[in-house]
């Protein structure tokens, strides 16, 4: 579908790389203070043409966190988070959650922000509860089997833990001198073996 | 001083309870997109009551941030922090940062989430690069006496464990089961001794 007097020297535009557009903005701005002209205006497209692409804001919101949520639940379901001990279990999803935290910095910081009211907003703080609940009864398994110390509240230990891997997005970037594989070891590192020991 | 038709039947506002409710304003509305106006309304103060108390927004940025600041770099004089060998000084330094962002969990979030370019966000965020410096200082040191594991880069594991004390923010309030010490506990455990360990 063309417009009269738009579009015809664009290169096609596709929903994704206006999706990439909206998650910055609503990072920049606010999900809430931003509006759907100030993510057309960002993505150079006329509002009508963003709406051949999407509903509006809040399918925007959407897939810009089902990324996020796609990869960390498809990730439960490989096999290293479905095999072997619980504490292997526990140290694979620590690990793919550090990997896929990196690799999508924008989408986990915008799906750490989430707080409102919407449908979709409600969906995500559900779906994050959700994976929080996951992890920990995994740190439960594996206190149980004796592969992580017993001494703290399984759902303590899981906020902390996951509090380090989400604060990743607040500075790491790819052009930063660490790899994602330096940051999924020193994570690693610290939260099994601790700075005492070496 | 009183204004006409306003405040006579008030009980005297303090400068630190406008802070409070200024410091709230921002958290809910973010700094740029609050207005002096809807700080007054908060506090139920006129806006010339308000401008007897302090300057405008930015001195009420620079005040709920000097709260933190000022706390986090007197814990650093403190005899704790001065004071033994360099891993016992990095236990104190992070057992005061996870009490002091406890305690001040309004404050530690606004210093976290300054980012613009203002005077006073400029000094916050020197402020927050100079404790962080600090920090990886005294990490570099206790690798040094070969206190903690010296084969992860300082830089990173200062960020890293600031970043899991950071991320109490999100979630500690004080009428949560987990009093400050069984925090201060559970984070000092999984820093130094980590999960494999009991």
């Amino acid at each position: 579908v063309t417009e009269p007097g738009e579009g015809a020297a664009r290169k096609p535009y596709t929903t994704d790389a206006l999706v990439d557009v909206a998650v910055r903005v609503f990072l920049e701005r606010g999900y809430h203070a931003a509006s759907i002209g100030e993510i057309a205006r960002a993505a150079e497209l006329g509002k009508s043409s963003l709406y051949h692409h999407v509903s509006g804001k809040e399918e925007l919101l959407e897939r810009g966190l089902r990324r996020a949520f796609d990869a960390l639940f498809a990730m439960l379901d490989e096999h290293g988070a479905t095999t072997g001990t619980a504490v292997q279990r526990l140290r694979y999803g620590l690990r793919r959650t550090v990997e896929i935290t990196a690799q999508m910095v924008p989408e986990v910081s915008l799906l750490l922000r989430v707080r409102g009211t919407s449908p979709t907003e409600q969906w995500a703080m559900e779906r994050r509860r959700q994976f929080t609940r996951l992890m920990t009864e995994l740190v439960a398994a594996a206190q149980d089997e004796a592969g992580v110390r017993a001494d703290l509240d399984p759902a303590l230990v899981t906020r902390l833990v996951f509090g380090m891997t989400n604060s990743v997005t607040d500075w790491y970037r790819d052009d930063r001198p660490e790899s994602v594989s330096d940051l999924v070891n020193a994570i690693e590192r610290i939260v099994f073996d601790g700075l005492a020991h070496a």
